[in-house]
């Protein structure tokens, strides 16, 4: 028997059990680090039976004394038992599912049930690591076919919350990762709530960027809402901007991200179900999905677009929801700022139709609003455009933007970051392009998205021309070590910006040197 | 700036940085758990700059201050600097070589200049769970080639401490596993050796199992041998029966093996590059491979086995070890015991030839050694076979092995263990099978191999009648809570014994009952 111990350490959605290394040798165990243990314990109030299992780490004193079993910070809120509650440690085996997860390694096929199985176990923590590695593995590099990929995604409903707002339409937007900025849902949620469609966006934080849009629109609002809040609020203001990791929406993709991150393989099923799951999961109707091409965004090439958009389209049929994909091209970062903070006075700007408003973001969002209005049918083709500028133009999109973020909370801008330095130009011509992954990467040196003021504020855009020596972005932090970190990648790594073949030329064509 | 701070967690291979959740929140850091992370130091004394990359896990008090950087032990030991030294941490990415994994998974080869990458990064803890798993599937589910299983064998070699017992021939055995008891080697390696053939035996602890060769031999002798030591021992004895993770020989199996393990996925590939590594590491010029094959044993089929010798042959040919591959029916465990002690007790009645001693371990043994000594043309064929039951019958081997025992360093045998309870039959009949996994988890649950003591003595062999109710076997464990869980698993999967379709009949044909 143990005592069971709190170890506060956030192992993401890894269950880890931590025992002292002498309660092996001591003969109560015979376990291995990385063995799977079940924990197991009466509880002293309601007398009921409490399991969880987990991966096995050892220790010495400092974490755990040898009658302790300590727990990571989820492992110890699922067994839901108080501190120095008695428990047993058997050795225990893997879920059942694994098994389909290797089947399916070795080259067949995944049926619905298969995947619901394998999504409940994940749901519950019961995958290690490596298993969900596998799982991951399993079903990328193209191996599900449209009708495994339809079952995923029904299997990735089925095993979270859903929520209700009636027959619809009900809309809603997404728009695949890997543009710095790409912050266009605060700007299209007030456009198309103030013209009376409901939109009750979900949106994730950062996973791999300086900020997602739950962390931008976190600089203004509440964003983790409950899912009976949420309702409150879409149903008085008609849309709302919320974290969708607070709602419990198909979860499971919340868990396989974990690996996903890390692994940066291929992974289109698994973008397609976990998109569409999660638009499903809040009743929508009609959903657009933004896809910037890029070299270095996401999706590098109109082909794959193409073959996504297929993808999309399919799958969105069979679980009954309308998509529009709409392929647009990505340069660079949209806006000008990058980071939680940066890109809330960007999507201000707009929404208050300031004179130095970003005009790409501005642009982006209204076309996408479009889309929308002509989709549901609420604006007939081709005046959604319009009808979105008028929207925009007359300031109701700004006072439907303040109603939403009133009725999930406001919050007081933060101050601007402590450390500002100037990146200048090492090369001279006009601006074809920035590089957004490495854009990305200097704003999270610098610290974005935990620390909200840090990022990158680009002083340049595609199209401008740029001397040797100028402004090019500035750098917010913190901190004068992030900012030393950020500054030194940012010049050590001039392939950021890339220069137009045809060199910037001050002086009249006719003129020779 | 943090101070290093060591903290004593096992988590095998894979570097743990951790750092608590406020350094995050007070804006020192932008980063997110399971990010990668380098730490880096100026040495105190040396003035050298240190650094070691590993994955962030995010804490509170518990374990470390906001002011602090919590390493794992190794990650600890290899940045190696004193506690309370400063150090920065920033973002790291992934090496380089995941690029090369990535592109196996999408269906490349790999090249031998590529194993060699991706093998030394591993090698140096640069590879997280995650991606050691992703290495692995890439490898396994037969996506090899023969010349890529003969690069990355050879990419195993490099990356890893070599021996030189000169020009041979050099003796060496492998079996792999699946099979409990199957401790073959401390009785062919004195039958070998004693004849004055060299059979410089390095072998693996436990990995799945309640017992690996290096266990059993270390309740007997000293195990954890220094190259140094090791060499000395082979040159006065000619050989050695050590464990071969204190020698560094290709010590990228070591690291994979802890993803491999519960991933429980196909790596025939795998298989035969890091058991041919082995051998060529330690100068090996004669192998023989064991292959049992079983229903319930790692190798299902004969097909299998014979895909897997093709596949051992055609890499050791390459890499320049002459292999002979010996397929044997498993039909159960070898012997009676099953557990460090256990075995050892089996081992040591086969070496001095008492009545008792379990007649498969000792035909198997003199199988194998008949085998090495004619392929090694020691002893001519047919008469490896007579040549080695006169060295075992002698008390050759017996004197032999002790002189090894000593060599290595003497160990006394410890006690039986404290609790001990006997597991009846719950069918009747001629016993056809004992289910080898099965087997191996109740002796698993009994403490093996931690507790050297503890496993399973099978009371019945295969071809044995049992009646219903009779001792099958005993539970061996050193607390009443393992003997607990060891029997309540026996006695709750009788599948565990096959009886033969022809039921046991005590009374002559003739008589009906």
């Amino acid at each position: 028997m143990f005592k069971v111990k709190h170890l506060p350490i956030d192992t993401l959605r890894e269950h880890v059990i931590t025992i002292h290394q002498n309660a092996v040798r001591n003969g109560n165990l015979g376990f291995n680090p990385l063995d799977r243990a079940q924990v197991r314990g009466v509880h002293p109030v309601t007398g009921d039976m409490r399991e969880v299992v987990g991966v096995l780490n050892f220790c010495s004193d400092l974490l755990v004394q040898p009658d302790e079993i300590g727990l990571s910070e989820q492992a110890f809120h699922d067994l839901g038992l108080p501190e120095g509650c008695a428990v047993t440690a058997t050795l225990a085996t893997a879920p059942e599912s694994v098994d389909l997860v290797r089947a399916k390694l070795r080259g067949g096929r995944l049926s619905r049930g298969a995947f619901h199985e394998i999504l409940t176990d994940i749901c519950a923590h019961r995958y290690s690591r490596v298993e969900l590695t596998m799982f991951v593995l399993a079903c990328a590099l193209k191996t599900l076919d449209s009708v495994e990929v339809v079952d995923y995604t029904q299997a990735m409903i089925d095993t979270g919350a859903t929520l209700d707002f009636g027959p619809g339409p009900i809309a809603d937007k997404h728009s695949v990762g890997g543009v710095p900025g790409n912050r266009t849902t605060m700007i299209v949620v007030p456009i198309i709530t103030a013209l009376g469609l409901k939109m009750p966006k979900t949106s994730s934080r950062a996973i791999t960027s300086p900020a997602g849009t739950a962390d931008t629109m976190g600089v203004m609002a509440e964003v983790a809402l409950s899912a009976s809040r949420l309702r409150q609020i879409v149903e008085s203001t008609g849309g709302c901007i919320a974290w969708g990791g607070a709602v419990n929406l198909a979860p499971a993709d919340d868990i396989l991200i974990t690996v996903e991150r890390p692994m940066e393989v291929d992974t289109e099923a698994q973008m397609v179900a976990s998109i569409l799951a999660k638009k499903k999961s809040v009743g929508a109707t009609h959903v657009v999905i933004d896809l910037p091409v890029g070299r270095t965004a996401k999706i590098a090439t109109a082909d794959a677009a193409r073959e996504l958009s297929d993808l999309f389209r399919v799958v969105a049929a069979r679980i009954g929801v309308r998509v529009e994909i709409v392929i647009s091209a990505a340069l660079g970062p949209i806006g000008r700022g990058i980071g939680p903070r940066l890109e809330a006075l960007d999507v201000m700007k707009v929404l208050r139709r300031e004179p130095g408003a970003p005009a790409d973001l501005r642009e982006k969002s209204l076309h996408l609003a479009a889309r929308i209005l002509e989709m549901t049918d609420h604006v007939a083709a081709p005046y959604g455009y319009a009808t979105a500028r008028r929207v925009l133009d007359s300031g109701e999109a700004l006072r439907q933007f303040q109603r939403i973020v009133e009725a999930q909370g406001a919050r007081q801008l933060p101050p601007p970051a402590l450390y500002c330095e100037t990146i200048k130009s090492s090369g001279e011509g006009r601006i074809s392009e920035f590089d957004c992954w490495e854009i990305a990467r200097i704003a999270k040196l610098a610290g974005a998205p935990a620390n909200v003021s840090a990022g990158v504020l680009l002083l340049k855009n595609v199209g401008d021309v740029a001397a040797r020596g100028e402004p090019l972005m500035e750098v917010h932090a913190e901190s004068a070590m992030q900012l030393e970190f950020a500054r030194e990648y940012a010049n050590t790594h001039p392939d950021i910006v890339q220069f137009a073949a045809e060199k910037a030329d001050p002086k009249p064509r006719g003129e020779k040197p």
